[in-house]
C-alpha cells in the first residue's frame, strides 16, 4: 500500500486503479441532454445542407444572364416562378428565366446563383431588371457544404453544450448516446455532528460535509446519494458502507479528522472487499489525511472531517476519476491568471491549496489569499477560486504571476 | 420604438424595461440549491465556532504551566480528564492540570492553549511531561474567531455554488431563500421546419432552435417550456403566443429569417398586449433581425430562424436580461486571452460575434476562426468561444490580443 504519496503519484495511482471503468451508456432525451457526456462519437447520417439553398432574399438566376448587367443597362430576365420555404419547387429555371427566392430556400434545377433583391427592380411589365452581375455560385451553400455525409462531428467523451444540443437536433439524432451518471454515496461521520437543522448547542458541529460534497458531485454531473450522519464506530459504519456499496458506484466517506479515526476509516474500507485501500495519505495542505480504496472497482475515499480539506481532496483527487469513469476526456480547468497581492508565506513542505479572491487593480487581475484562523467553510464563501503551490516553492511573492483554478 | 439600435442600445433599453423586475421568492431545500440565486442577504445568526476549540491532538493546559518546558526539562502535568468530540467536557481544568483533546474538541474551562501530542510524552507514572512551552491560544480558535454572530456571510444574488451550500449548512439554514427560476417558452416557426425526429426530404429543415435554446435557457438556470413547431400564419402564431404568455414569464420566438416573417413576428408581439414591441432591429452579427417586446411585464423575443444568428441573440441580449430577473447581480463571463491566429477582414459596418476554436502554441492560447460557408450550428461544435469585434474595427490582425468570451 501507498502511503503519504505525493499529489501527482496519488492521482497517477488512482488513475491507473479506475482510469478504465465507465459507467454504462443510456440514451437521454436531446432535451435533458445538457451537461452529459457523448458516449458514441457522432457522424452525419447525410449531407449539411441536404439541398443546394440561397442565403439570401432575392431572385435565383443563371448567373451567366447577369454578365455585364449594371444599373445602367441591366439584365432584364423573365420571372417564372416562386419558392417557397421547406418546398421543393415545381419547376426549373431556362436561360433568360429567374425566380423570386427566401433566405433558406431550395434552388431550382437550373439555377446556379442567386442575385439579391436588392439589386434588383420590378417595374411590373413583366420582367425582372438585375442591375448587377454575379458569379456562378453567388450567394448559394451547396448541398453537403458544411457537413458530408459520414463525416465526424462530435468525439466521444465530449461534454454536451447548447450547441452541441442544437447539431445533435440538425442531425437528426432526438436521442442522445450518453454515459450514465454515477451515483456517488456520502457518508458523514464524527460523534460531533449534527443535522443543519439542529440548534447550535454545547460543542456539537452541523454536518457540512454531506451538504458541500453533495452538491460537488452534482457540480461535476454525478448524483449524490446522501446517507446522512453515521456514528463513529466501527459497527455503525461497517454497516453503513455497505449499504453505500450495494447502492452506489462509488462512496466518499467523511470522516473525523483524529488519528485514530482515520485508522478506523482505513480498517473498515479495507474489510469491505478486494483489492480494499491501496493508498492512505498524500502530502497536500488542506488535506491530510486521505485514504482510497478500491471495492471490486468500486472508488471509495476516505475524505478528513474538515470541510475545507474535505472538499479540496475531494476536488483534487475524487473528482477528476469520477469524470473519466463517466467518459470525461478532457475536463477544461476553469482558470484565471493573476498577479499575487501580497506575499504568502512557505507552506510547511506540502503542496499548498491556497483559496484566493480576484479583484482588479490598475487593469490587472490580482489574486489575494482568503484569510481564516480556522478555515471554515465559510471563508471559501469569499474564495474565486484557488492557487496551487508547489511543495518546494518558498511560498508566492507578492506580483508573482499565478494561475487560479476557478471554483 | 427603437429601430436598428446598436448592440449596447439595445442591452440598454432592454434592461431599462425590465431590470427592476424579479422572479419571486422560494425556499428550497440545501441539497437542491446548487446554481440558485439568494434571493436574501444572509447573516450569521450565531458565532463560528460556537466554543472555543482545539486545532490539533493534544493536550489543553495552562499556558502558563508550559513556560521554560524542553525536552531536557520537561514540565510535569497531572491529567485530569479527556475531551470527548461533541461533549462539553465535564470538568475544569486547575494550574498544574491537563486533558487530552483531539483536534475540534471543546477546550475545557481554565485551559487555554494546547500542545500537541508530538511534544508530550506519557510514561504512566500519573503524569503527563511535556517537553514544550506554548503562548496562550497556542492551538486554540476561540468562538466567533471565524463569523461573529449578525455578520453579513453571503448577499442576495449570489450564485450558490458547493461552498456556499457547505456554509449554508455550517449556519443552520437547511432551507435557502432563492428566485424562482424563470419559466420562458420557446415557440419555432417557420413552414420549412420539421421534427427532430422527422426524415431530411426535400428542401426541409429540422428544428434546431427549439433545443438550442431550450438548452441555452437550462444553461441560465431557467426553465425552458418547449412549444414545439408553429405554423408560419398569423393565426397559428397569434395563438401560440397567447398560450405561452399566460404559462410562462418570458417567451423566444424564433422565427423566419425573411423579411416578411420578422414583420409578422413584431405584429403578432405589439397585438399581444401592452406595451408591446419596442426595439426592432439590431446591427450585429450574425443576428439580424431582433426583435424585443414586453406584455404586461414580461419580456418577448423575436430571434432569427437561422440557429446560429438565433444562438448569439439569445446570448447577447436575451440571457443577460433573464439572469437579472432570477436575481443574479454580476454575471462572470467565463473569458479566456488569446492572440489571434490569422487575419479576419472586417465586418460589414456592424458587430461581429466570431466563433473561435482555442489552441495552443508554442504556450501560447491561440483564437482561430471557425470557418464555416453557411454558419450552420454544427460549426460551433468546434468553437470554444467568441471574439467580439466592434463595428468601427477594420477586423482582426494576425497576432492581436483578444478577450475570447467562452461558450
Amino acid at each position: 500500500m501507498l502511503t503519504v504519496a505525493s499529489p501527482a503519484d496519488a492521482l497517477a495511482a488512482i488513475q491507473e486503479h479506475f482510469g478504465a471503468i465507465r459507467t454504462r451508456v443510456v440514451s437521454v432525451p436531446l432535451a435533458e441532454s445538457l451537461g452529459r457526456v457523448l458516449a458514441e462519437d457522432i457522424r452525419s447520417r447525410e449531407d449539411v445542407p441536404g439541398f443546394d439553398r440561397s442565403t439570401m432574399d432575392g431572385y435565383a438566376v443563371h448567373a451567366q444572364d447577369t454578365f455585364g448587367a449594371t444599373e445602367a443597362l441591366p439584365a432584364m430576365l423573365k420571372p417564372v416562378g416562386t419558392v417557397h420555404m421547406g418546398q421543393v419547387p415545381a419547376f426549373s429555371l431556362n436561360k433568360g428565366e429567374c425566380a423570386y427566392i427566401p433566405t433558406g430556400g431550395e434552388l431550382p434545377q437550373g439555377a446556379d446563383g442567386v442575385v439579391m433583391v436588392e439589386y434588383t427592380e420590378n417595374l411590373n411589365d413583366g420582367f425582372l431588371y438585375v442591375q448587377s452581375s454575379i458569379a456562378p455560385g453567388a450567394n448559394v451553400i451547396y448541398r453537403g457544404d458544411d457537413v458530408k455525409e459520414g463525416q465526424l462531428l462530435m468525439k466521444q467523451g465530449q461534454v454536451i453544450r447548447p450547441q452541441e444540443v442544437g447539431a445533435l437536433a440538425a442531425l437528426g439524432v432526438p436521442l442522445a448516446p450518453v454515459y450514465e451518471r454515477l451515483r456517488v454515496g456520502i457518508l458523514s461521520t464524527g460523534d460531533e455532528l449534527v443535522e443543519v437543522s439542529a440548534p447550535q448547542t454545547g460543542s456539537v458541529v452541523r454536518d457540512v460535509n454531506t451538504y458541500a460534497l453533495s452538491a460537488g458531485l452534482s457540480a461535476i454531473g454525478a448524483e449524490p446519494v446522501r446517507y446522512g450522519i453515521t456514528k463513529d464506530d466501527h459497527a455503525s459504519l461497517t454497516a453503513a458502507l455497505s449499504i453505500a456499496l450495494r447502492e452506489c458506484d462509488a462512496v466518499l466517506i467523511s470522516g473525523g479528522s483524529s488519528v485514530g479515526t482515520a485508522d478506523m476509516t482505513r480498517r473498515i474500507i479495507d474489510e469491505a472487499g478486494r483489492p480494499g485501500v491501496f493508498l492512505h495519505g498524500v502530502a497536500v495542505k488542506p488535506g491530510k489525511p486521505t485514504i482510497v480504496g478500491d471495492i471490486g472497482g468500486k472508488p471509495v475515499f476516505g475524505l478528513p472531517g474538515h470541510p475545507v480539506s474535505a472538499y479540496f481532496i475531494f476536488r483534487i483527487f475524487a473528482a477528476p476519476i469520477l469524470q473519466r469513469m463517466m467518459g470525461v476526456i478532457r475536463e477544461q480547468p476553469r482558470e484565471a491568471f493573476a498577479i499575487m497581492g501580497r506575499n504568502v508565506p512557505s507552506n510547511h513542505g506540502r503542496q499548498e491549496y491556497l483559496p484566493v479572491a480576484l479583484t482588479e487593480e490598475d487593469g490587472r487581475k490580482v489574486a489575494l489569499p482568503v484569510a481564516s484562523k480556522s478555515g471554515l467553510i465559510t471563508t471559501l464563501v469569499g474564495a474565486d477560486g484557488f492557487v496551487c503551490i508547489p511543495r518546494d516553492a518558498e511560498g508566492l511573492m507578492r506580483g508573482q504571476h499565478v494561475t487560479v483554478t476557478l471554483f
